[in-house]
């Protein structure tokens, strides 16, 4: 026997106006033609373009790819069966007798089928700022780890995958000075991108430091909108 | 020398709040690091999902497979250049030297992206709605035309390939009685699923028309919501 819809509006934080869409979002094909194929291709979609716009805000630096690679690893199969166990949705699942005897409900393809198909159910049923705010709560922590990733990396590396995601050469790095005393030294860097004749410095308390704080400069100046 | 933006503005219907974002849009990545490519990912993306609603809409029958092929055929390289070239996008583009010395303002590639990334940015400038709208009337003319297409398929073509598409047999069409005089006859035919057991009829003055009727009750009883 199935889990009362209702449980999973409330997981969902939405109380569906039109309850026979969330019904339909839990009907695997398996379970007959009124299935939830249709709104798992407007699911989809939809959380194509959230990922792509909350993205976009979120890293102004990345280029397309960068934010091309970032969404394929925040949704996939993977992630969406994971979000979809996180909830309990395979209880909530109908499937057809085939699928049940062979454990459909625990699925990855089918758990993140239907959260799809649940949240093109969820954007029927209450427009685009509801569903919105719904994903982005969704996902959240899954982005904030994306961002945690990302800031991780140190402003070489960032900026060593920008140019390369252009094709671009590599940056060249340059002491200019060493000053202060033996004990407390100061280095003075350049990075120099060659094809472009852009220059910044940086400075600190080692050659290293300094290369990083030039490259985070560097990448200051080449910050998109 | 590029046509004013504010031109294309009022082609569009939509006044910038924010212009940058226009222009933006409107340079390729051969002029410089800060191009259209990011808001070219947030409209191709856009444009997707708002293809997914309206053919979703629009289709009520038409399962995931038929709804992908018809957005697919909506959506793609040469129809975002010929939307663009409608609106004389080219006259508006920022190219570098070398894509302005081989003609790349009338490249379908560099139009369709063009067109993308100014959804993109009509998105990040008035939201969702206002640009909902606005696709939804720039695509209205190859939507109809879409729609035409389909409602021009007789009930057998549409029920023939509602089976194809979900691998399953094809409907068995049987005279049941022919009536009335030899100049007025009546022909009752049905209409059977072998794989499902579920039978419609139809009348008509021939056996064709006859099966088309019956056609027509089985994709009524088989209707998606």
């Amino acid at each position: 026997m199935n889990a009362d819809p209702r449980r999973l509006a409330r997981v969902l934080g939405h109380g569906f106006e039109r309850e026979e869409l969330l019904e339909r979002a839990l009907t695997h094909r398996s379970a007959g033609p009124l299935n939830n194929e249709r709104l798992e291709f407007l699911g989809d979609a939809l959380i194509g373009f959230l990922m792509a716009e909350v993205l976009l805000e979120r890293f102004p630096q990345a280029d397309e790819g960068a934010l091309s690679r970032m969404r394929a690893s925040l949704v996939n199969r993977e992630s969406l069966a994971e979000l979809a166990r996180g909830m309990q949705l395979g209880d909530y699942l109908r499937l057809g007798a085939g699928e049940l005897r062979t454990g459909g409900q625990g699925r990855d393809s089918i758990l993140a089928d239907a959260l799809e198909a649940v949240l093109g159910a969820v954007f029927l049923d209450a427009g685009f700022a509801a569903t919105r705010t719904l994903v982005l709560r969704l996902f959240a922590p899954r982005l904030e780890q994306t961002i945690a990733i990302q800031a991780a990396k140190d402003p070489k590396t960032r900026l060593q995958e920008w140019l390369q995601s252009r094709k671009r050469p590599l940056p060249e790095y340059l002491v200019l000075d060493i000053g202060g005393d033996q004990h407390a030294q100061t280095f003075t860097v350049s990075c120099l991108l060659p094809d472009a004749d852009v220059r910044t410095q940086g400075e600190g308390s080692s050659r290293r430091r300094a290369e990083q704080a030039a490259a985070q400069a560097m990448l200051e100046r080449i910050e998109d909108v």
